[in-house]
């Protein structure tokens, strides 16, 4: 976790910097301009999640026409926790422009150029807010937390000034994890909003389902989830629901599994390398056979291929929850393990809302969790995060 | 192009030393656990193609048995061009093992080594080779050039016997592009056979049509497929001819593209990077609009998110050949993008069997088209593959 991070207020962006605009996004070519002068870059590879790469294409233009040799990449690029350095190794890029995610590394192995991509247009949000107003106001919320997506937290301002005619409060709050702007969430980090917990009748997300339904897994408040391009509001309760039920499910069929495969990731902000030999210790010392399977994209031609009883997910913790359907086999979470192997209590982890432990956010009641992973590998109640 | 490798003769291999047999597959586990206390590797990672996963996790068992640390690799390997070093390198294992293909790459930058993986069984061969007899009798075939996959290859010189019996005499040869053994094809080298076509009435390939095709596309002699996992003997001039009015088709739909995708592969041995800015330079100079894109992986992905009008194979040859049909944009070689911009006519490359030009195989006619590829980039007319 990093708190040294310079983070950026909410604050109405200055426009006239944002100098490109391809479909529904932004891209600040100025400040990509300035940052490839500094380092003195010729060779760039530009990557883009699916969904950006028109953005990518139109990019690449642009500076080529500027004399830049540029690679765009087809690699999936998840988030920036999927930073291609060794795409741009392998194929000599100076620097990465790295689009659609704010800086997720500590340190960049190659030096990596972010551009968000806001959404320019607030209007399919803020013709949200009058429905977004009475759903709250019916269910009785009248100060909530307030967290988006990238692409949506530009907007969040606005957001704020229009609950408050309906007499709603809306606070933020600064990430502490890996989310860099305030009242930003990722898939993984939802610090901006769970410590308003206390404080707050609900929590309200834009962006999509996906970056709710992590909030509505960590806190008992109602979660709505708010799709400014699906013009939709949904309160996750349910969809909580039927994940938890899900993974209850998968745990079970993971106790009778005999041959289990622990997932290892290299992308670089996914490798979590040091919870792998804890919890191969811990799957052996309860009978079970362990392979250490390492993976860039996690995909349904592993499962099957490698054709073990079932899987360990140390990678992407997203994976298990939304990708789990099309997973022919269990892919559970570190902490998950702990309560098939029946080390831990599913209702912990479920009350203290800590499934995706070590993502999400971080309290005390997650290093017991760490606790147990370690010690129970070694045969030690006490052993500290930074012993493995 | 390589002469000076280590080359094996056919032999009835040593079936002693063969000493781990998994499924239909053999392992020869003595040779690995020489390489690796020669190297002092401890940390391992194996790699595998689909299809030989279970040798990999049975391996991986014996392997952990005795010590070593062992990653499964998820990549999906699939010829020995693809080695995955920088897999291994992210995850710091000290040696790679390579399973179902022989060595390719010239140097490898982490040690690996590189374990075959024959079918031990030559039943299911050795059945079809009555059939076999009758249809080359029946084509008039007297003398054969017998080439196969190199799970097959350890059991031509019983199929030599063999067809000898029924008075056909099957010739073999060494390669000299990327196999190793004799008479052992690769989807993208097909020089073991070549040198024999004007000593042949046929030629026989043992492994899969997949093997099989790429012979038939650099020959106009009759080509015959030996499957002996589908007891099938296909005779390929459909196939080719079908193969041939499909890339025609889509050399005819490249002409009409506007915005081109030029595709350079990551992987160790697709990378061809050499051959990517000629062919930039030639689609700018007939008014096209050029994009370069880096893939791991070139998958339909690709070809959908970029939205591109058509796109250029700079990797894996055979991606133009059996994955067109996946692709809803034409993917030309390089050879065939000539033809396109209208610089080099269809039915040379068809004849002198060069559409998988730079692979297959290499004589005088395909220097011909490096030539044209260099020059007409270049404004000159003769320029040596080691200029650009």
């Amino acid at each position: 976790m990093r708190f040294n991070k310079k983070r950026r207020k909410l604050e109405i962006r200055a426009w006239y910097r944002v100098d490109l605009i391809v479909g529904a996004y932004t891209v600040d070519t100025t400040q990509i301009r300035k940052a490839l002068l500094k380092l003195g870059a010729k060779r760039l590879l530009i990557q883009s999640p699916l969904g950006l790469r028109a953005v990518a294409t139109e990019l690449a233009k642009t500076l080529e026409a500027e004399g830049y040799s540029v690679l765009l990449s087809n690699s999936a690029c998840w988030g920036a926790c999927d930073v291609a350095y060794q795409e741009a190794e392998n194929l000599e890029a100076d620097a990465i422009i790295h689009l659609g995610h704010t800086k997720f590394m500590k340190h960049d192995k190659i030096p990596t150029i972010y551009i968000p991509c806001h959404y320019w247009n607030p209007a399919p949000l803020i013709n949200l807010i009058p429905r977004i107003s009475n759903v709250l106001n019916d269910a009785g919320a009248r100060r909530i937390g307030l967290g988006a997506s990238i692409q949506w937290s530009i907007h969040l301002e606005l957001v704020k000034t229009e609950l408050k005619k309906s007499g709603i409060e809306a606070l933020t709050h600064e990430p502490k994890m890996f989310a860099v702007e305030e009242a930003q969430v990722l898939g993984c980090d939802y610090t901006a909003l769970k410590p308003l917990e206390d404080k707050v009748d609900a929590f309200v997300v834009v962006g999509s389902v996906f970056h709710a339904l992590g909030m509505a897994l960590v806190s008992d408040k109602p979660t709505y989830a708010i799709d400014p391009a699906a013009q939709s509001i949904r309160e996750l309760t349910e969809n909580k629901r039927r994940i938890i039920n899900q993974r209850y499910a998968n745990i079970m069929k993971f106790k009778e599994a005999e041959r289990i495969g622990i997932i290892v990731s290299t992308k670089p902000g996914q490798k979590r390398i040091n919870i792998v030999n804890p919890i191969a210790r811990i799957l052996q010392n309860h009978g079970k056979e362990v392979y250490v399977i390492s993976a860039d994209e996690v995909n349904e031609q592993l499962i099957i291929e490698y054709g073990l009883d079932a899987y360990v997910n140390t990678a992407c913790p997203r994976l298990s929850i939304e990708d789990q359907v099309r997973f022919s086999r269990p892919l559970l979470l570190p902490a998950e393990v702990l309560v098939a192997v029946g080390i831990l209590e599913w209702s912990f982890l479920v009350e203290k809302g800590l499934i995706m432990f070590p993502w999400a956010y971080s309290d005390e009641n997650s290093k017991t969790v760490w606790r147990l992973i370690a010690g129970e590998a070694y045969g030690r109640r006490q052993v500290s995060q930074y012993e493995v």
